[in-house]
C-alpha cells in the first residue's frame, strides 16, 4: 500500500489537455495540492500539461513510476492499463466509472480488469474512485479541486465513495490524515486497506465508510484484532434496504441485513455511527479524549438549564450521573448562603457570582470532580466570550490547572457556549479535553469513549463443544439436504441429537392411527398440521391445543382436516404431528446464514407478538456461555423470563444451554440457510423446542 | 409588553458601583449593545455610572421610567420594589437569584411579590431571570456583555433560563430577534409571552424553552390557536425525569409525566424537539422553507453515496423517497452513454461529468423535480468550493433559475458539502431554499416543514356527547369519593352506566354462596380476590381462569384462599368476584389527571407485556371518533387488531366506542385521579371491560 499512498512518482494516464476553470485536471490539482513526487502525464495529443513534459505512452516515461493513476472512458480502460502492465506498473487507481457500479456490461469488463491484474500481479484501487489522499505528504489523486488543509488528524479513512474525502469539513473532526476511496474494490478492499492503516504509525484512528461489505469475515477477523489497538468507526449506509428481501422463516425476517451488521460490528469491537454528525463527534472524542472507564459522569454547570439537558443527554446515550463526592460538597458550600445547595449537575452560577469567585469555584469543584473515583469522566458547560467586560470568565488557565491538580487523565467534554474558535483551541490544548458545539454531542461524545473503553476489555468469545452422535445425525441431515427442508418430528429430532431438548411427539398420517399414538404421551396433548404445504401453521388455523382425552382428540383431527378445507378445497391433509403440551413462555430460536458473516444466531420474544415488537437479540456464531446469556439479558422480556409479579421465571441455565448448543450445531451444519425452533417453551423446570424448520 | 421589550426608559436598581472586567454590570452591557432609550442608575453610593448620572432612590428620576430591572441582594429585593411601586412604575424584572428556585425562605419572599404587584397593577418578569432581549429595537437587561448581532431573525425566545438568549449561536439558528427569559416566572409566564408574540408582526417564529409548565390548560389553549398561524416550537427538558413519581395503578405508570406533555403538545400543534441540535435545524428549516405539502422526497445528488444517506434519513425521520416522474428521467438520459439510468436518487454525476455540462443537467433535473406533481420537496447534493478551478460548480444562480423556471414554492433543503460560507447565502438567497451542515439534518429540516403542513391543516376535535343514568351514577360515585376508591363490581358498573360495556359478575363473600351466585352465569366462569388488600391480584395469583363447573369453582376458591395464605397467613380472603370468561385480545384503557393538564386517555396492550412493551397511546381529554381511532391505529400492536395470519381482527368500533365514552366520563368526572380498565377483552364481536379501579 505505501506505493498507493506514498508514491515518488505517479503516471496520470489520460490527464486531460484543458486546463483551468471547469478542467477537473489531476495534475493541476496535485500540484496545487503541494504534492513533491515527480508526476508524468501521459497523453499523446499534448506537449505539456501544466509545466510538466507529457508522455504519449507509459514506455516513453523516463523511470518505472510507482502509480499509474487511469481516468480516460471506460471503453479505454482495458488498452491503457495493459499499456501499465507492460511497462512494469505494478501499482494502479482506475478513476472511470461505468464498471460494476453501472450494468452488465460494466460489469464484464471489470472482470477483465481484475484478470489482467492477478494474472500480472498488478493491485488496483476502483474502478469509480477518486483514488487516495495523503496529507502527511500532501498527495491526492482527486480530479476536484481542494486546498491543503490547515489542519487534519491523524485519522484516516476507507471508503465507498469521493465525497467522504472531499466533504472533509463536513463529516470528520479536522481533515483527515490519509483516505482510500475503494470505488467498486474489484482488487483492494476493506480488510486491504485495514490491515495497512493497522500497522501504519501516522494513523490512530480507523474510519470506515461501508455501502456493502467485500470478504466479511476476514474483515471482521481482521478488525476484531485491529480494535484492541486503535478504534475503527463504521458508518454504514444503506441502513433502510434493511429487511427488504424476502424470507421464507421467522428468523429469516427477523435478522433484517442491517441488524446482521450491528452484530458483526459489535462482535469485532467496531463503533457504529448512524450519521454524519455523529461520525464527527465520535472521531473529535476518540481524538482527544480517548477512553472512559466508567458511565457515571460529573456534570459542572453555570446553568442550571444546561444541567437539565446534561441530565437528558446522559439517559439518551447510556451515561449515568454520579452520586458527588461529600468533600466536594462541603467545601464548596462553604461560605455561601445557606439557601445554595450543590448536587449533580454542580451548578456553581449561584456560588461564583455571590462570591465574585466564579473561576476558583469552578477551579475547585472541576478538581474535585476529575479527581474522585466515583466519578469516570465530567460534561462542563460555561460561556466563553470574547468580551473585554469578561476576561475572567477565560476558562483554559483553570481548566489546565485543575487537569494538573487532578492529575487524572478522565474524559472532560466541555460545552463552551458562545463558541470563540480560539477559546476551543485554548482549551483542546489541555490533554484529554474536547469542546462540542451542543450538550448532547459532548454527552454523545463521552458515551463514544466508554464503548472504547469497553471495547478494549472485552473478553474473547470461548465457546463450548458439545459431544454428539454423527452417525444418528448423518441420514437426516442427508434428508434435509436433499429436500432443503426439514420440519416437524424431523427437525426435533435432529435439535434433540444436539442436546436441545425437544418436546415428544408423533406423526401420525391416518385418523386411525391417532389413539394409539396418544397410548405413548401424557395428556393434554397438541395436535398440530404436518407437512411443506402448511409452513405458517397459524394461518390454517393448524393448532389444536389442550386436547384432555381421546375423544377430544378426534374432534381435534377433524377440525384441521376442516379448517384445511375451508381455505383450500384441494389441499389434503397428508400428516398431523400429535405431541404432549408444554407451558410456559414462548421463546423463538434461530439461525440465519449471511452471505458475509456466515450464520447468525437469534432468540427473542415467540409467540403472536414476535413480529409485532421484534424483541430479538442477534449473534454471529459461535456463542459461548457469558454471550448466550447477554442475549437473554438484552431482551426487554427479560425482566419477565426472570419472574415478575409473582410468577415464577423460567429455567434460564436451561435457556442458554440450548442457545450454546444451536451455535455448536451452526458450526457443524454451516450450510443451513435458515432455522426456526419456535416456539421454544421456557418453563420454571427447562425449556423445549415445540416446533422447528430448517431450510436449506 | 410592549413597556419590557421596548421600553423608552429604564431605571436600574442595583446597578454596581464597578465597571469593566468582571463587573457584571448592566448599565455598562445596556450601553454597549447600543440601547438608544433612557437609562437611570438607581445606586446612593455613586454620582456617576458609566458616564450616566445616578440617582439615590427611584423617587429622584426625572421621570417616571417605563421599566425597572432589580439586581440587588435577595434581602433587599422587597424594599426595592416597594420603592419602584411608589414611584409609579408598573413594570419590574428580578434579576435576583435565591427565590422559588433556592428554598422555603425563598418561596416565601416571592409570594410577597406577587402579593405587592397584584395588589398595586405591577407586572414583574422573575425573579431569578437575565430578562428580555430585544434585536430589532438594540435592547438587552442582561448583565453578561455580548455583541450586538450581525444578524438576528424574527424568531421570538420564551425561556426559562437566561442561557439560551446568551448562548444563540449555538442554539438558534442566526441570533434571536427577541427573547424573554420568565425566570420563576412568579408573574409574567409562558402563556403571557406567547400571548405577547402571537400578536407581534416582528416574530414569525415562537420557540419556548420548557422546564416545567404553568397553567398548563391556558398555554394549551392559546397555542392551539397560535400554531395555525405561527410554528410554535418547545424545546421541553427534563425528559428523564419522567415517570420517576410512584403511581398506584398502571395507567399512572405508562402515562409519564414526559408522555402527557408529549400529548399535550401535539394537541396545540406545538413541534417538540429533543435537543440543542433538533431546535437549531427546525427554526432554520420553518425560518427559511416554511411548509411541505406531502411526505414524497426527491433527492438530486452528485454522489451516490449522498443518495443512500439520503435515503436512510428518509427512513429516520419519516419522509417518502418519491417516485421519478417518467418526462425528467427521459429529457436527462438524452445523449448519454446507455449505461447511465436515472432513478430517485437522481445521481447527476456520471451525465453532468461525461456531457461536462454539470450545471445544465442539475438545472434541468432541478427545476423538474421542482415542478412535478409527484414531488412535494427537494434534497440536493452538491459541492461548493472558492477555488478557481471549479468557479463552474458555483449553483446559486443555477438553483435561483431552476426555482424562476419551476415556479413553485416547494422546500429545496441543500447540503452544499465542502461548505463555504459565503455560497451558502448565496444559495440561501432563493426563496425556500436552506442549507444543511449534514444530509441528515436537511432531511430532518424538511420532515418539520411537512410536520408544520399537517399542524396547520389539522381538524378541530369534535367529541360526542353520551346520555346517562345520572341517578344512578351519583351513589357510586360518592362511594368512590368517599373510599378514594372504587374497584371490582362497582367500578365496572360505573363503566356501563357510561355505557362501557362490562363482563356480567356478582360479588360473593362466602364460600356457601359461590354455586348459586354461578346458577346466573354462563360457564367458563373466572374467579378473582376481591378488595383493596389486593390491587395487584397477578401478585396474589388472584385470578382463575377456565372453571368449567360447580365442582371446579369450589375448588379454585380453595385455591385462591390458599395462595394468599401462602403469602401473608393474617390475611382473610373477605370476597371473591365471579365472571363469565370473555375470550380475546387484552387492551388496557386508562385515566389519569394530570397537575397541568387535566385528564389524560391512554389505551394499549394490556397483559403480561403491558410494562415492559408499553405499547399505549395518549392523548388529552376529550377526544372525538377519529382520534379514538388514531390511538389505536398508531399502537404497534395494531395489526394484530385488525386480524392477522388467519385470525379475525377485533370489533374496532366497539373499542372506539369504548374510548370514546371513557374520554366523556373523564371530562364528566374531572376529579377521578387514575383510572384502569384493565383488561378490555376485545374480541371479533366487541369488547367488555373485565376488571377495572378508579382512584380518587
Amino acid at each position: 500500500m505505501q506505493k498507493f499512498i506514498n508514491p515518488a512518482s505517479v503516471a496520470l494516464v489520460g490527464v486531460p489537455r484543458k486546463t483551468g476553470n471547469g478542467s477537473f485536471n489531476n495534475a493541476e490539482t496535485m500540484l496545487r495540492y503541494g504534492y513533491r513526487g515527480r508526476i508524468y502525464p501521459v497523453n499523446p495529443h499534448v506537449g505539456k500539461i501544466c509545466g510538466l513534459t507529457a508522455y504519449a505512452a507509459m514506455a516513453e516515461l523516463p523511470e518505472q513510476a510507482d502509480l499509474a493513476v487511469i481516468s480516460v472512458g471506460r471503453d479505454r480502460v482495458l488498452p491503457m492499463l495493459d499499456d501499465c502492465i507492460r511497462s512494469g506498473i505494478k501499482r494502479v487507481i482506475i478513476i472511470t466509472q461505468g464498471f460494476a457500479d453501472a450494468d452488465a456490461k460494466g460489469a464484464e469488463l471489470q472482470k477483465e480488469i481484475v484478470k489482467m491484474a492477478r494474472q500480472n500481479a498488478v493491485r488496483i484501487i476502483g474502478p469509480n474512485t477518486m483514488g487516495v489522499l495523503n496529507n502527511f505528504n500532501r498527495f491526492t489523486t482527486s480530479f476536484v479541486d481542494a486546498d491543503f488543509p490547515e489542519r487534519f488528524s491523524p485519522v484516516s479513512l476507507i471508503a465507498q465513495s469521493g465525497v467522504i474525502q472531499v466533504a472533509a469539513k463536513n463529516l470528520a473532526w479536522n481533515h483527515w490524515g490519509k483516505a482510500i476511496d475503494i470505488g467498486n474494490g474489484c482488487d483492494i478492499d476493506f480488510t486491504d486497506c485495514l490491515s495497512y492503516f493497522a500497522g501504519d504509525p501516522e494513523t490512530k484512528i480507523i474510519v470506515v465508510h461501508m455501502e456493502g461489505m467485500m470478504r466479511g469475515n476476514a474483515f471482521l477477523k481482521l478488525a476484531a484484532e485491529v480494535t484492541r489497538q486503535k478504534p475503527v468507526i463504521v458508518f454504514k449506509t444503506g441502513r433502510s434496504r434493511a429487511g427488504a428481501k424476502a424470507a421464507l422463516s421467522h428468523t429469516g425476517s427477523l435478522v433484517g441485513e442491517d441488524a446482521v451488521f450491528d452484530a458483526a460490528f459489535r462482535r469485532a469491537g467496531i463503533i457504529r455511527v448512524r450519521n454524519a454528525s455523529e461520525l464527527k463527534d465520535a472521531i473529535h472524542a476518540l481524538m482527544l479524549m480517548k477512553e472512559m472507564k466508567g458511565r457515571r459522569l460529573g456534570i459542572l454547570t453555570v446553568t442550571g438549564a444546561g444541567g437539565i439537558m446534561g441530565v437528558d443527554a446522559c439517559e439518551d446515550y447510556g451515561l449515568e450521573v454520579a452520586a458527588l463526592p461529600n468533600g466536594l460538597i462541603k467545601e464548596l458550600e462553604e461560605g455561601v448562603p445557606d439557601w445554595i445547595h450543590v448536587t449533580n449537575p454542580v451548578d456553581i452560577w449561584p456560588i461564583g457570582m455571590i462570591g465574585g469567585r466564579y473561576r476558583d469555584v469552578s477551579r475547585i469543584a472541576l478538581t474535585e470532580l476529575l479527581k474522585s473515583p466515583s466519578v469516570d469522566g465530567v460534561l462542563s458547560i460555561f460561556p466563553t466570550t470574547d468580551s473585554p467586560l469578561h476576561t475572567d470568565l477565560e476558562m483554559a488557565d483553570m481548566v489546565a490547572q485543575a487537569r494538573r491538580e487532578a492529575g487524572s487523565g478522565k474524559p472532560l467534554a466541555i460545552w463552551p457556549y458562545v463558541d470563540v474558535v480560539s477559546a476551543i483551541d485554548r482549551l483542546e490544548a489541555t490533554e484529554g479535553v474536547a469542546c462540542f458545539d451542543t450538550i448532547e454531542q459532548a454527552v454523545f461524545g463521552l458515551s463514544v469513549c466508554y464503548r472504547y473503553y469497553r471495547i478494549r476489555q472485552r473478553a474473547t468469545p470461548n465457546p463450548r463443544s458439545f459431544d454428539v452422535d454423527w452417525p444418528a445425525i448423518e441420514p437426516l441431515l442427508a434428508e434435509g439436504r436433499a429436500q432443503k427442508l426439514l420440519t416437524g418430528d424431523a427437525a426435533l429430532t435432529l435439535l434433540s441429537l444436539f442436546g436441545i431438548p425437544a418436546a415428544r411427539g408423533v406423526t401420525v398420517t391416518r385418523r386411525e392411527a391417532l389413539l394409539k399414538a396418544a397410548s405413548a404421551l401424557r395428556f393434554p396433548l397438541v395436535l398440530k398440521l404436518a407437512g411443506r404445504a402448511f409452513l405458517h401453521k397459524s394461518e390454517w388455523d393448524g393448532v389444536i391445543t389442550g386436547i384432555k382425552s381421546g375423544e377430544e382428540l378426534l374432534q381435534a383431527f377433524d377440525t384441521l382436516v376442516e379448517n384445511v378445507q375451508r381455505r383450500n378445497r384441494d389441499l389434503a391433509v397428508d400428516a398431523v404431528q400429535l405431541q404432549e403440551e408444554a407451558a410456559g413462555w414462548e421463546l423463538i430460536l434461530g439461525l440465519k446464514r449471511d452471505a458475509q458473516f456466515g450464520q447468525v444466531i437469534a432468540c427473542g420474544l415467540g409467540g403472536i407478538y414476535t413480529e409485532v415488537f421484534r424483541d430479538i437479540s442477534r449473534e454471529l456464531v459461535p456463542i459461548d456461555r457469558s454471550m448466550a446469556f447477554e442475549m437473554l439479558a438484552s431482551l426487554k422480556t427479560y425482566p419477565l423470563l426472570t419472574g415478575a409479579r409473582g410468577k415464577a421465571g423460567v429455567d434460564l441455565d436451561a435457556v442458554i444451554d440450548a442457545l450454546e448448543r444451536l451455535s455448536y450445531l451452526a458450526s457443524k451444519i454451516p450450510d443451513i440457510a435458515e432455522l426456526d425452533i419456535n416456539p421454544l417453551i421456557a418453563s420454571p423446570t427447562g425449556c423445549q423446542a415445540v416446533d422447528a424448520r430448517i431450510l436449506w
